[in-house]
């Protein structure tokens, strides 16, 4: 079992160790013009246990060029965002949303949560006090719970409070990733239905936010904006060792002896990230906001939303 | 009744108008090296209803060098907010705190909450999960629920939520507030025993956080941070028509109009500050968490605090 | 003679003193789907001191839906900036420019300037270094000087050493305006060719930025985002003294002691403003920075400059 | 010769690659209650290009208990810094002296020489118009030049810009650093009497901002935050390859083809570094601060100082 937060990367760490396809796993390959969507079920409990991932529906869109932040490769991204969030929220026009932005607004690798719910239209207090305002768009709520180092309590009790209170149809959690690829930074969007699990994510939370500890639905929505450091590492070995010795193995003991010296005495905080991580992050958020937003509102007009974004 | 967040510029507007003191409002004043200290009672429902403040206990802390950022001024204003915040508290070594910044980040003349709560030294994790390396320190946790523009939910629906998940023997409530008279901003702070009411504070929220509506105690701990631009006119407007003709008043009927005239098209969100109003928050919000961090772990060594709150 | 940023409220303050026409001023008003621009020139050196603005022509662009942050307004309003920016650059293909955003970007109401350098599309180090990507663009550089508090420098002293070394053609100055009517915030951009006199903007630098002091011409761009607090309250008073009694006039003596006593301890530092000040200034150094842009590289097609822009 | 920003760093792999302690280099140690201060000096051109350092003083701060944040180590680690920073400077009373702080002050990871030019106290402006003021304090001021990529302009034509107008004795060059060691991360600090060389630190500026390039003695103060990507996998594998097979080498050419594969298409800007970075910079960035304070102003009373810098 493999624990990266990454569906699609963890499918192709199992395949690449057993060299064939996994049973109980089945994938699906969309092109859109600036990208690729793949879409991973996890059918039963045993491909559960060899994934290392709940049952249920990972769906990965792929977009190299969203990295150079050209409006016209954020709008498609968002674009098709909406439409794989559409289709696993499937939600009847009265369900109302609450937006859940996990994450630190203070530690700047890990604020793509706090920075959605700072973006994003909310719509849930204008629906109680001037409906004829907001007609046609849904109930959206949004919120940021902050992480146990700076709140002292567990993301997850914090969201089950509020979800007691406001009593959403669904929930969307918005998190900042780790992949085991550095092309993945901020070019990868993962949806998945099965929420949040435990110890998962950039912030190791103990409980998960899912429809277990939440009592709805839960699509999860992360964007990788680092790598761990210890990972990359491990790649590098793993590498040179196919290069030099193909068939010989990397010694378990030996990379786990480098890796403990090597990043001594930061362990697992350290990672690997673009300098220009601030700008990462915002992008990142903005597209994630506007592919949710358009997915919510269906009944306004694209051309109003857009213009409630900026 | 009036309407300000100040009990002692209440008290002092009711005293204006009617020139005698109020019944049912008793009094004390202390001196401390920079400042002054007035306890404010508010000790039956005739002075609540005169006043506008809720039955209690009203601490008001005035330091005009505070504005200096001096660390000796800091330090002893820090120190006589953690002895009256101590005595008001009353708790037991096992009670635990739960500390709610409110106000919104991205607001800077509105952030003071927000930024005690980055600051706060938080316990409540490292009780349940390491309880030996916090011994001697109470449990803290703290968390800021946003405004209602941004999460579209009431900051006391959420409060609720996460008071009814963490329990906690007492609630400290930090909000920003509005003063009317300019000398105080960021030089006075406010504690109070009887939380905040329903549409006081820079967000006028619908609910107030307060024993009723959290079924725990809420200490109230604020410090002016804007003025009402309206307020200030208003205020010109009588001193100039005292200035000119003692014993006529201002007609009420013009001052509103003049008032209405200059403001629109912002009317209340309009605000008078310090043009360093950054400085001002991150100044008032670092004394306010020491002296709160303060009278909370009466029992870890004041040094070993002060270590830890740089 | 006035003392105000916008030449607009200049001229109009000494028109409503007198009561006529001021002769050696033109001016000519336009209107544009979301506003009007009006430009006042200054002809001779008797209206130069009249009005207290250098001779040389000043365009207020006034679009009061600005403030509603819609994109077709923003859009807009950067069109006719671009077109009148562009009649008074009045530039060669050749020519370099060097934008200075002037202001301090830790302090809020401040940091327009600053936010236009963070989103300005500099080139001139690609055409030193790769010319081939940047052939249809003019050189733009960007700089933001910061403020005599924070730096100890006068930010025409650094911004004159700047000039050279890069010796721009043209240098454009960004700046955060006072205005004396609050409905201006945020709604409202002047640009004039006559840079920025010393004294003046909301840092009173004691050098000014102009084509005297820089050897080459400077247009200043500048929004109000502040009014002066004291200024609100003396328009307060005098519209309460016309109201009650037409004819009569307000004491100067009378109204400068309210003034000192209100505002003291803070005198010239306190601002009205928005309390979403963060907003506005993010909101009107994008529709500026746009509008530059525009202004700047007129060979290149509008919709690569806006994918750059966002 | 290799290229790294800490001369410890350098002279140690050199000395690891030949087992020998080179010729031309001189080394002093000393230890200090939370660490331990080496002195480097390269005495000659060979040791200079064995190296790759220009002949002059290293002096590296290593207190690993930086990283905890206790005041107590932060006020040592300054007063070493202050105390080496006078030896290097060597000033008179009457020298003026221009702090700048290299880097991008929107990437966080870079953030440091703008960090500290907002904590600096800068008097240079008081000398000038309230001498009696500071009559105690030395004339200093303070600049952030940005980066090539924000601004267009060369850091360093824009500090001569600068210096030709301020004339400074002495300039002190304040960068983030990249180090070859992670535990280096926010606990060391270099210090150099050479200035800083083209093509160093974090931004690789083709100029150098040096004596010959600036006309005076120019002081660099950095901090590593941030270790290459690049050179953590490679001292990862060769690290594993010592482990494996005492004696045999690393081969180049297969180990860069890993580096390619592995940090592709981000190549040189990705970074190792801590989570929480942003903390990490405020940290590192006060302690700077307060040493550089320190050593400038010798005849004001530390506690003055102190009060002066929180």
């Amino acid at each position: 079992m493999v624990n990266v937060d990454l569906a699609l990367e963890a499918r192709d760490l199992v395949r690449g160790a057993t060299g064939q396809e996994i049973t109980g796993v089945s994938e699906e390959k969309q092109e859109f013009p600036h990208g690729t969507v793949t879409i991973i079920k996890i059918l039963d409990e045993r491909a559960e246990s060899v994934i290392g991932k709940p049952k249920g529906a990972y769906i990965t869109i792929e977009a190299p060029n969203l990295r150079l932040k050209l409006p016209e490769v954020q709008s498609s991204v968002a674009d098709i965002l909406a439409q794989h969030l559409r289709s696993l929220l499937n939600l009847s026009d009265a369900a109302s949303v609450l937006i859940i932005g996990l994450g630190n607004w203070q530690a700047t690798p890990d604020a793509l949560g706090p920075t959605v719910v700072k973006y994003t239209l909310v719509t849930r207090h204008l629906h109680q006090h001037m409906p004829h305002m907001v007609e046609n768009y849904r109930s959206v709520c949004a919120f940021a719970p902050g992480v146990l180092g700076v709140t002292g309590i567990e993301s997850a009790e914090i969201i089950q409070g509020v979800v007691e209170k406001v009593n959403p149809g669904v929930i969307i959690a918005v998190d900042a990733l780790a992949a085991t690829n550095i092309s993945r930074l901020g070019t990868t969007v993962q949806i998945g239905d099965t929420g949040i699990a435990p110890g998962s994510g950039v912030n190791n939370n103990r409980i998960g936010v899912n429809i277990q500890t939440m009592g709805v639905p839960v699509i999860a929505i992360g964007v990788p904006t680092v790598v761990n450091a210890g990972i990359i590492m491990q790649i590098a070995l793993e590498s040179y060792q196919n290069k030099t010795a193909r068939g010989s193995r990397l010694s378990p003991v030996l990379s786990k002896e480098v890796l403990e010296e090597t990043l001594k005495p930061f362990e697992g905080s350290l990672i690997v990230t673009p300098r220009e991580i601030d700008d990462l992050i915002l992008n990142a958020g903005r597209t994630v906001t506007r592919g949710i937003t358009l997915a919510l509102h269906a009944r306004v007009p694209k051309e109003d939303l857009e213009a409630l974004l900026c």
